[in-house]
This record gives C-alpha cells, structure tokens and sequence, in this order.
C-alpha cells in the first residue's frame, strides 16, 4: 500500500461509460474546488473497467466506490463488497437500489458507511436529497412526477410534430434520448424503479419493483394526443407514489394533464418531482432528465456530501400495504359504426358500472364516427369492468383506448 | 442542571410569534418520527420570548437554538452568543445572514458548530440546502426567481383581476400575505436580503444588503400589466445573482417574462428559484413562499439535518467585485401628443443611444396616444441616457415608464 497524503480522499471508479468518463472529467476539473470546500481533494486512484483493473485492489487502495456499471450483477456483488469492506458507496444505478434496496441499506448501517444514490432518480433533480434530509421530519402524503426523460422527450415530440411513436423514438434514439434497446424506457420498467425508490424513501417502507404496477408509452396513437389537445391535456408518462387507505399505491402510467397542472408544461427530456405533505403544501422541483455531465454532477454531489458530512441511511419502519385499487379518471376513446343508439348504448354501460362521463366529443368518419369521453374519478375496477362490457359489442369498430387522466384541483 | 435522558435532543426556541407556535406544534406531533430517523427526540425545553425567559438559562440548558424572533437585534447577539457558547443555531431570519453573514458563518466555523438557515429563503423551497449541498462542487453561474410571495400575490391578483396596486395589496392583507406595514417587502429589500445570501452561497464570495440594487413593486400601473398581455409577457417581482465580466451582479426588480419561461406560470403567493450551471444545464425549484407550518417545516428540517450529520459552514472563497452596469431588455410605456413626427424623434433618441426597438404598440387616446415599446438587451446606461433625453420632450403627456423584460432563449 502506497503512503497516502492525508486531504486526498481516493476513489474506485467502476466502469467508464459515458457518465463513468463524465464522472473522472468533472473530478479533475472540480478537485481544488472541493478542496477548498470539502477540506480534502478527490481523486479517482482506480478505475474498474469490464475488460481490465481488479476489484479486490481497487477497494484496498480507495475510501469511496462510485459504481457507474448499470445493470444488476456484478454490480450488486460489488456494491456489497465495498459497503462491506467499510467503502462509502455512490451509485448511479436505480434497477440495483429499486431491487436490492434492503440487502443494500442494511449493509450500509451494519458498517457504518453511507450509500448515495441521487443520480439513480430524475437525473441532476435533487429529489432524493431532498425528501431524505429537507423532509426527513414531514409525513409525505405523495410523491409524484415525470421521471423518465426518454419518454416524455417521445410524447412531447408526438403532440408537438403529429409524429408516430416509432417515429418520434426514431428521433429520440438519433439525439441520443433514447437507447438502442429503449424498452426499459418506454415500457415503463425504467420508472417504475426509480418510483420504488422514491416510495421507500417517502414512506419508510420496503417498495420493490414487484410493488410497482407500471405501464409505458408503446401503445399511445398520435389520434389521442390530438383529441387530447380539444380537452385542453397533455400526456405525460407520470409515476405516482402515495398513501391509500393505510397502506400505498406505487404505479406508473400514461396519463393526461389538465392545462394547469404543474407538471403540464414540463417537455422534452426533463424530468419534474412534486412533494406532497400537509406541513409543505407542495414542493415541484425540475431539470434535465440525464445527460453524461448532468448524471456525472449529481454523482459528484454526492462524493461531496460523503466528504463534507454523515447522513442516515434510509431505515424501513413500518411495512405498509400494497394498495392495487384506486380510483381514476379515464379518458376514452372508440371508433363505433355512426348508428342510432350508440352513444345511447355505452352511456348505458357506463351508467351501469357507475362509471360517469364527464365531457365527449363525437366525430363522423363516413359510415363510422369516433367517440372520446372523459369520466369523472371512479374505481378502476368498475372502468375496467365497464371497458370489459363495451369491447365485444358489435358496433365497435376497432378495441377501445383508454388513458387515466389527473383531475386536480388545477382544472 | 437536570439530569438528561441520553436520547433527548433539547431545543431552545426564542421566539413565540405564528412560526415559533406552528414549529413548537410541529416538534411535538413529528418527535417520534424524527426519534426514530434520527436516533434522537427532539424536545422544546426552554422558549424566551420578549416577555418572558431568560436567555443564559436557555443556552445553559440546551443544544440547539432555534431563533424566530426576527429583526437583527436582540436576534443577532443572541444567535451569536449561542454560537459562541457551542450551540449549534437554526435561523430563519433573512435579514440577519444577510446583513451579519460574515460575522455568523466566522463565529460558528471557530466553535465548529453548524448554522442553518433553509427557511430564511424561499420558504419550504429547498433552494439553500441544494445550492450548499447538492451542488457544492458545481460552479453555479447563476441563481435568480420569485422569493418574495406577497409581491407575486399582488403581482398575480393585479395581473388576474386589474385590480390597482392599492386594492391588490389590500386583498393580501386582508388574506394574511402582507403584513401591515408591507414596505420590507412590495420595496424589495426583502427580495434582496434573500438574494444577497443566495449570491454568497452560490458564489462563495461575500455579499451583503450593500450589494444589491433593487426595486420593489410600488409604481406598477394595471396599464402596464394589461399591455403585457399584449405581447405575451407576465410580471413577476425577480431576483437575480449572475456571474458578469468576472465578477457578480445582484439585483431585485420588477420584470416581464415571456410566456414560455419557466418562471412565467408561477402564480400567488409561490416562491420559485432557478440555479444554472454548465454541469446541470438548470434546476427548477418551486413551493409556498411563506405560511406558519410551512416555515416551520423548514426550520424542522434544519433540525433534523442536525442530529443527524455534520456540515461544512458557509466559507469565502474569493472577493468578487460587484457589477452594477449590465445590460437588459426594457418595456417603455409612453404617454404622448397624437401628431406627427412624435415616434420618430422617439426613435431617433433610442437610436442614437444604440437602443433598439423589438416591438411598438400604439393605441389613440382622444388627443393623446399611448405608445407601448419593448427592447432589445442594451447596456442599462444607454437605457437610462436615452430616458433622459425623452422625459422633458415637450410632446409627452406623462413620466415615462420603463420595465425590463427578460428575453431568454424561451422566448
């Protein structure tokens, strides 16, 4: 073992990705200044890629492991290794904490380490931080937002242009928003772990990604964002976590916006959280989604905070239940036969499941006419069973559509 | 002195006005929710107020000193002597870190205690914890929004009702978001105090009252705010700290915003910052401005980030000249004889100050025309010489009006 300078604080870098190589830039660049504010100046002393470096030398030669590999292994077999060996843990990676949280957070306290993680959610958005220390003395209610920039980067590029889904992935995957493979994005999987995250966090209780329901993008057609327009919406793909009935609700879907809510204006690939509790009303905080220098500076904070200061590490202290039944508001949309008694007949159905419109528009296409309601809030259990009702009658035309919808207190 | 419960983290509160009730409240409801994050339970055990206590017994008895009281003095020697004493001191008063910050940060830097003061700015807006915390190894280049809500609800009431100034700030009194003598904050020296700790925290130079220009919201006419709506804008009372030609400028005023900017929807009596930085491209950040239980989170925060972490104290890094000539874009509005030659002597002046012109509205009055121009981003200099040129033309009805107006890449 090399003699150390002592105000050097030496850290394992695993992988070297585009954030990995944003990482090592930005702590170069930064080193005197966190010097002067930290008292002690960072420097990458081993860097772990897949193809060469050895993790056993790495931890006995570095005090913090910043683990920027993704994925689930070996990075999980990494991370405890170091929380383990009494390494301060930063990580960039949501699928690790969303899925191996617990094994993760107790490894941290039994040593006596800090594990970070504010560039797994919302990017540079200091959601984490802020819900973990700002609010560590308030009962939030609700933690929602937009936490997926490829997505709504995608919805913003379709109801902006008219663009199909595949076209405006087409266009997020040139300027680099989306992957090769985006099916973690659009699918939903990619927020629905960071909303696991956020749910444990907010409420102190164990969320993992089975505890999410989630849907993504894949489905949404250009004709729904252009009806969406004559209601005043716009679609979002937004997570939600909250307290139901005693227990929570953790659910990511797409979903309409009226005009006036917070997070209506939010385009491209901008992610925005809103915290919700009785003693803060509401706090919104926003910016860029990812990025290698955004997600590289979110990691370094981090870095910055474990050199400047102890924290808690996140405690599960109570074991709430997975609320699967909640109520929504739907927006739906079917293409019919233009005959009598159409309308007449889903009203029927509707009515019946208690399920209650509250605005339409109705439009002839030759000898078939197009049918766009929105409901007012209901179970989703009665919409459900009201769309299970309306599929199979004869006059419909193609299956119906249909997208939650936000009332809020903005409409 | 009483023999202590290891586990008790005693609180001494000076102050007992709407916020020093609403945190004694909340300190009780939140105890074993912050007993169990924190590992300690927070107690109120001695409270002065100007009545009553005795400020020694106070320090003697406790570890934590949290001071309502507002104003500089008594507040200023008690929350020195606290500091002094080994105390650690969560403030929410802005003018105190503004005016005595230097004299502050030394005394609890020397006693290595910790000196918070998140409610002091933006309320429940995180906004100081994310500059000082998130983002201290990120050289921030600018920070600027709504911090005061008074003015943004008058500012929205004027905009929403035009209502005039007077009845506009009576409404907010009567909804308990103006004080009775409103002057601190429709005068700006409350924006600007908040400013000047925004502008030394981001900039790690010292910023005092001093050094910031401001103005307040007093001679805003509904006219100006029903033109704006002529070209997009909307008025909202701004701060702004900004790196300039290598130093800083810090600055309060009243200014149009164009529509799509994101600060432009921030209605009521809201605060909302905006940090920019190279690394994080931006960061939105929005919530209540102010309010008992809201205020007092804020402090409750603070708190808790006590017991549970250490933190580095504010530090100068470097002394940054201030910089009073900028440049901006500014609305004039102009009350004028209907005659000829009248737009082009104004034009003629405005040019020949290398001002120039991006939009004109012009509307007959009688015998009188109003004339309505925005700017393009001159130096505020060339602005003013050429004001002075037009202010005693024989022509004008009525004192010039002059507004700025931010044009940003939004627009």
């Amino acid at each position: 073992m090399i003699a150390r300078v002592p105000d050097v604080a030496r850290i394992g870098l695993l992988g070297r990705g585009t954030v990995g190589a944003a990482f090592h830039e930005l702590v170069v660049q930064r080193a005197d200044a966190i010097a002067a504010a930290a008292g002690r100046r960072p420097e990458i002393a081993a860097v772990l890629r897949r193809s060469e470096g050895d993790f056993d030398a790495l931890l006995e030669d570095c005090e913090i492991v910043v683990e920027l590999i993704g994925g689930t292994e070996p990075a999980r077999d990494y991370v405890l290794r170091a929380l383990r060996a009494g390494r301060h843990v930063v990580t960039a990676n949501k699928q690790l904490v969303a899925q191996f949280g617990d094994e993760l957070f107790d490894a941290a306290r039994d040593a006596g380490v800090q594990l970070r993680f504010e560039a797994a959610v919302a990017g540079v958005v200091p959601v984490i931080r802020v819900i973990q220390e700002s609010l560590a003395a308030t009962e939030i209610t609700k933690v929602f937002g937009i936490v997926n920039g490829t997505t709504n980067f995608i919805l913003t590029e379709m109801a902006n242009t008219g663009a199909s889904y595949e076209d405006a992935l087409l266009r997020a995957q040139e300027l680099g928003y989306a992957e090769a493979d985006p099916s973690d994005d659009v699918g939903g999987a990619d927020a629905a772990a960071k909303m696991a995250i956020l749910a444990r966090l907010a409420f102190h209780t164990p969320v993992g990604l089975e505890d999410v329901t989630y849907e993504g993008i894949t489905e949404i057609q250009p004709d729904d964002l252009a009806y969406a327009k004559e209601f005043g919406l716009s679609l979002k793909l937004l997570g939600v976590a909250e307290r139901r009935d005693g227990g929570i609700s953790v659910r990511v879907f797409p979903c309409f916006l009226y005009r006036h809510h917070p997070l209506a204006p939010v385009e491209g690939p901008f992610n925005a959280v809103m915290v919700e509790a009785p003693a803060i009303t509401e706090i919104t905080m926003s910016g860029p989604g990812a990025g290698g220098v955004e997600t590289a500076s979110a990691v370094l904070g981090d870095v910055v905070s474990i050199l400047t200061g102890r924290a808690q590490v996140h405690a599960v202290r109570e074991e709430l239940e997975v609320v699967r039944d909640v109520n929504s508001s739907f927006y739906l949309h079917l293409e019919v036969a233009d005959r009598p008694g159409v309308l007449a007949r889903i009203a029927d159905v509707l009515g019946r499941n208690e399920v209650s419109v509250r605005s339409v528009v109705q439009r002839g296409l030759g000898d078939d006419a197009r049918l766009v309601m929105v409901m007012h809030e209901c179970p989703e259990a009665s919409f459900a069973k009201a769309l299970d009702e309306i599929a199979p009658l004869d006059f419909l035309r193609s299956q119906p559509r249909a997208i939650r919808v936000i009332e809020e207190e903005f409409v």
